[in-house]
């Protein structure tokens, strides 16, 4: 990892605008990507993946109709392991998440993992049939992340035409359980229980739009369903016993009033409420799903001790304020979501790397803070970023969501993605 | 109505305890009920009800049989329809809102209504058959109210073999829509629109459990689903726009702190929430189902006017609280149900006869505030009350609801009834 370690401590002294990274003079970084540009290797590369582009949107096409509901991205992962092992990846295999994988060898004992999602948010039975309109391709999941995946394959073969050597092992990887509820299980599992998950040192998610948005934070998030439990009654014989709605709306209110930053930005949402049996019962038990957010972790941590404190002077003070002698009002914080907050430093190498490659396309490189599947490296120290998959897309988790396949961009995207790879693997 | 007129001047002057009228020497009411009891008429009526006992348990049985969910009695309401013209009423007919009703013709100009309400609160589908265990037969239903529609029945035939002849006609009904959701609508309309509006003048309900209980308030109530609705949007991107659930919330918390009195017994209650689509969506829509009801039409008034106060203050806090650049918080609060509140003074000849038979035949009286069908004439001002069915019962509104069918128990029942619907229709 020697090229590595000389990037870090020059980059280190450069000083990047927060959102907008500056135009600088030449640096080492931009150097070396253009000795990796120009390198005979990437150049081959680059021109496959011309050639390759149809064979990319049949493959994205192809992979769209099989649906991959959170959960159920089994089909789709089966697809997704048989191009792997067709791209020529070795050790391709299912881990026990469901995540499929391949490796391409490098010459050095690390690894950098590269990461396309294979679910999409729209649930089973949804039509998933493509719909172009020239260089309009429309379909639920096209864009966020099918594209991902697809240019990921166009990429390996792209890289093998070329001989392209790197110094890391590149671990490809299309895994589950990015979106929603699925709560980056695929990303948790790869980097906390999966076997290569001592020699992961850099990740790459795919799963940004254009090329020139470089995702750099994550922003982290908590959700909870509370059941507020009480012993119910009839509304008019049992009046004056405790009432878990009362307290649910106590707890809402209060948290309503709760004052967040906007810098870091920092939010919070009462998303379903629901509970009770007819309009003369006390109910026996409600319950609402919340969601909390921060861009730092600091402020997600000060906002969930808040929101649990509120949760319970709300339960003691509705247990105050009427009867109890039938039972108390009780509530359970279910945690049923928890996105690791984290973020990679501008100065890191992977972060200049990827700056560097995106300005040498003559892109408009500007950072970002989401909620990908690198939060879970970025909260565990470990280097990350995520690239956009390229090309205009819209109405992203709609039913008519679409993304446009203009070759010159496609293409383009390829590129840019293969070149970011290589340039952190290394060369040896 | 002579007889009842001076029955009035005479009984303004007794007072009786509120719950638990007191023992007081023989007065002339008592008097003219020991002469209803002891005529030829009368008689003959009450050792014929004795005789009427196998028939009573026997229709009490095959119309629980006949499912009556709310809004679907129609198919018990022919079948009564056919036992009233087969107990010799005339104009016996069924109106537009599907109550069934024929007369018994007294010879004065007035009327007395006597209602038994066909419908349960028992959705379709349920098991109705009747088990039976030596005198205790059990199905849903068949205490409340399908005890009420026998007995009718065998007081019709019980006066017909009787010849017991009355001042005013007797107007016998099987209503709709006495519970839940229903909304008295049977009563409303009976009262209202249907073609006897103008002539009834008093009110009987046969919808109390043993005889001594006499219902002569009724607790009003209102029910409202309040719908906040506004812009809705992305739980992180769209944070700081107003939510309807923290609307919801503040209206809740504010609800839950009001004051009301004991006595006359007021209650509210939040019983059903819902609304939202998911976590990190700030919801387009949410409801909650409220209940407000008071022995007391001014309290009932104070509440009703001081939740949709509440109501409005939420909604405009919530909008004052956050952006409401995509769109205002609105609330929308529905009425989903209302029972008029009313009463009928204890000295009001109705109560005063109803007291005295219940105590001649050895009974303890004692008055009850409810909610039945007499709340609609008694918000009216005609005189209202509502007297037991009789026989013990348990368990009404549970699928295992029971009913006693003690022969003694039952047959004096069948007396009561007769003995307060003759007093009350007075003798010409």
């Amino acid at each position: 990892m020697k090229p590595l370690k000389t990037l870090l401590l020059v980059t280190c002294c450069l000083t990047l605008a927060a959102s907008h990274p500056r135009a600088t003079p030449a640096q080492p970084v931009d150097q070396a990507v253009q000795r990796i540009r120009e390198s005979a290797p990437y150049k081959q590369a680059a021109a496959f993946a011309e050639s390759d582009y149809d064979r990319f949107v049949k493959e994205l096409i192809a992979l769209t109709e099989i649906p991959a509901p959170p959960f159920k991205e089994q089909a789709r992962g089966k697809a997704y392991l048989e191009m792997l092992r067709q791209s020529g990846l070795s050790d391709v295999e299912m881990d026990a998440e469901g995540n499929v994988m391949g490796v391409r060898k490098g010459s050095g004992a690390g690894m950098v993992a590269v990461l396309a999602h294979l679910d999409t948010v729209f649930p089973e039975g949804t039509d998933v049939t493509v719909k172009r309109q020239g260089t309009r391709l429309a379909a639920p999941g096209i864009g966020d992340n099918t594209r991902g995946l697809a240019l990921m394959l166009s990429v390996i073969r792209a890289m093998n035409a070329g001989k392209v050597v790197t110094a890391n092992d590149v671990l490809f990887v299309g895994n589950v359980g990015e979106e929603g509820e699925g709560d980056l299980r695929g990303a948790k599992f790869l980097l906390k229980k999966g076997k290569y998950k001592d020699r992961i040192k850099q990740f790459i998610a795919i799963d940004g739009g254009e090329q020139g948005g470089i995702t750099r934070g994550g922003v982290g998030s908590k959700r909870y369903r509370v059941t507020f439990k009480g012993p119910g009654g009839h509304s008019y014989g049992a009046f004056g016993l405790v009432n878990p709605a009362f307290a649910m709306g106590k707890a809402i209110d209060k948290f309503s009033r709760l004052q967040v930053p906007s810098n870091p930005r920092t939010t919070f949402n009462v998303g379903v409420v629901s509970g009770g049996t007819s309009v003369n019962a006390i109910p026996a038990s409600v319950q609402m799903d919340v969601d909390l957010r921060s861009e730092s972790c600091a402020e997600l941590s000060k906002i969930n001790d808040a929101f649990l404190s509120i949760v319970r002077q709300a339960v003691d003070d509705e247990n105050s304020a009427r009867s109890t002698r039938e039972g108390k009002i009780e509530a359970d914080p279910k945690l049923i979501g928890d996105r690791p907050c984290g973020e990679t430093l501008e100065t890191a190498p992977i972060i200049q790397l990827t700056t560097a490659v995106v300005k040498s396309f003559g892109l408009s490189p500007h950072y970002e803070i989401s909620s990908t599947d690198s939060n879970v490296p970025m909260n565990m120290g470990i280097q990350a970023v995520t690239i956009g998959r390229g090309g205009v897309s819209g109405r992203a988790h709609a039913p008519d969501e679409w993304t446009d396949i203009d070759r010159k961009t496609a293409v383009q995207a390829t590129q840019v993605a293969m070149a970011v790879i290589v340039a952190v693997a290394g060369q040896p």
